[in-house]
């Protein structure tokens, strides 16, 4: 048995979140009710977006906003070739068709650059993320968004938080995906939202999260929908977790300035990608670093000095069993970059309780062992 | 405002399920973790099946189990045209076929003997569920199964605390779903499960629920998935409902009895369709009775009485405005009675809290309204 000393994450949930759960039991309302609607009027009002609509996770998110889009089978979305799974399962999930682009060697992100020679006639969306907390290249991706008429969708799973040229991210494009995973910024322990600007799409949205029911009409089933509901005890976690967002992202800021300190002490073989556009801020849900002998390396860390660590993410989703073995349709394009990136990045325990003591343990461990290896 | 005196159902959630939310609190595990599997075993036990899994909502769980059994764009599946619209929205979800099947006239379960004429070669499965709580038909489907190698699907949303000659209903496939809605027999607010009694189909379900991933192996995905995970928060509320749960059935029996004994005390106008076939007994999580004038009478008895009622189900799911107005493919059987039983339908309110005066109140204004209509 491994004996972990510094979790890879570690969420900051305790009385606050506990006290609105207990008030949800009390005033007997405990499925989707005020408190999801409290939640989603919050984030709405804090990312500057007309409509908020809270569901059961993230995945969960995007996959209405793909079905609201009408995509289906046969459709090709472009997205990032190096993100988590769910960015390109819930393509998959309307038996679309997923087409891989490269990533900014920068920012990890999806580079606009690459993407006009992906674009098809088939092609209907152009998914982004804000890998690890750090904004996209929104500007130029709207850009080739507009250029070619392909709306973009953005997963901002990682991105609350972050500010993308003063403005916050992840509520940027038309039609937008938020998680509120354990590990992520913030949480309602599992939860997700989705952030539109066009009434139209969150009214159908708003059906689909409900089997499809227009409002007042039980048992009535306009679209197809599914059950995507956010209970009010997720909710209640939400809104408690919301009060605490600033500082939530101030202390990971100030966990990711020591890590950078010391990754620039010295001459260092490590690559850190965490710098923000101008005028930007990155949320830090990631502290991703590009070493040689990353698994070697991961694997140490773990087993010699209690560290752990993640791989996001370890090969570009092509490469994926699940692509490579089954009848699932997707295209790559020539993508160096994530192959590069998913062959040297590491990403550091980041968390909001994180001491000094722990950074420079976790740095100094890194160091030894970039060194040693 | 309408006041409701008496509410279609009311769940029996309090203090024991507080409790357990208290202790996943205390113990710091929110995520899916020791209560999801506490939860799992207890029902699997309950139900002398081998392996189950904890899922965020009933109909996620179809949707797992459709994916589980390799069903895709163009396959078919044997729905009852008479039931709740996931039975047959996540057959649609997989770009798949729902082949609508007339139902039984007394139990208003999918009816063995008007499938035969429904199988194709693309014939896939046969979904039945157990009809408000009264258990299907099931050796007869089973024959239907078996001389056709179609295999049965359970959606057993409705039947948790049934019994069918001597045995538990909700697990009696190969494979079945189940559903712990607040409005249930049992709840978790929001939840499902899936029961089967093949370790390979159980294991991929496994990976389905957590994006595919195969134990361990983080960022590294098999099959195609999703995020269907159950928190331990909603688990500790099912494991104090699961205490409860011969107490909640019984109350239910007694309710309904009572119903029984009102609607047959005199030459009543109206039809009571919830006898379970022998050696058997229903859940009750419906009370349905057969009348005419429904809409008008559900109508009256929320306005005139303050009594809640539902309508389960208005129409035979090929009419859904979803079928009727999209590009969703179905096909249909002639089903008379699911035509009739959804023009006469209502499902009267029953809780296990429902006392004696509630029940006399409901069941002499559901007289009066017949009798004056």
């Amino acid at each position: 048995m491994i004996q972990i000393k510094i979790p890879w994450a570690q969420p900051d949930i305790g009385e606050e979140e506990l006290n609105e759960v207990v008030d949800s039991f009390r005033s007997g309302w405990l499925t989707m009710g005020p408190k999801v609607k409290t939640f989603e009027k919050g984030l709405s009002s804090f990312l500057n977006v007309p409509y908020a609509l809270a569901v059961s996770n993230g995945t969960v998110a995007l996959d209405l906003i793909l079905k609201s889009m009408g995509i289906g089978p046969g459709d090709e979305v472009i997205v990032p070739a190096m993100t988590f799974f769910a960015s390109t399962s819930t393509v998959s999930y309307q038996s679309a068709v997923p087409v891989f682009v490269d990533i900014d060697p920068q920012t990890f992100n999806l580079d606009p650059n690459c993407i006009a020679e992906a674009i098809t006639k088939k092609t209907r969306a152009i998914l982004f993320i804000d890998y690890g907390g750090n904004p996209a290249d929104y500007d130029n991706l709207l850009k080739v968004s507009k250029r070619h008429g392909v709306p973009l969708i953005q997963d901002g799973a990682q991105s609350l938080g972050a500010v993308y040229k003063g403005r916050p991210v992840g509520a940027q494009a038309q039609v937008a995906s938020m998680s509120f995973h354990m590990a992520k910024v913030m949480t309602t322990v599992e939860g997700g939202m989705i952030f539109c600007r066009k009434k139209s799409l969150w009214h159908d949205m708003l059906k689909r999260r409900n089997h499809g029911e227009p409002a007042g009409k039980k048992y009535t089933h306009a679209v197809l929908g599914t059950n995507a509901r956010m209970s009010d005890i997720h909710a209640g976690i939400g809104l408690a977790q919301f009060n605490k967002l600033p500082l939530l992202i101030e202390k990971r800021k100030q966990v990711a300035k020591l890590y950078d300190h010391i990754f620039s002490s010295k001459k260092s073989k490590i690559q850190v990608s965490t710098t923000p556009y101008e005028n930007s801020s990155n949320a830090y849900f990631f502290y991703p670093i590009l070493i040689d002998q990353r698994d070697k390396i991961s694997q140490r860390l773990l087993h010699e000095y209690g560290i752990d660590t993640r791989i996001a993410y370890p090969m570009p989703l092509w490469k994926q069993p699940v692509y490579r073995s089954s009848r699932l349709s997707f295209h790559k394009m020539k993508c160096p970059v994530a192959e590069y990136v998913t062959s040297k990045v590491l990403n550091l325990p980041i968390f909001p309780s994180m001491t000094t003591e722990m950074i420079n343990y976790v740095g100094q461990a890194v160091l030894n062992e970039v060194e040693r290896c």
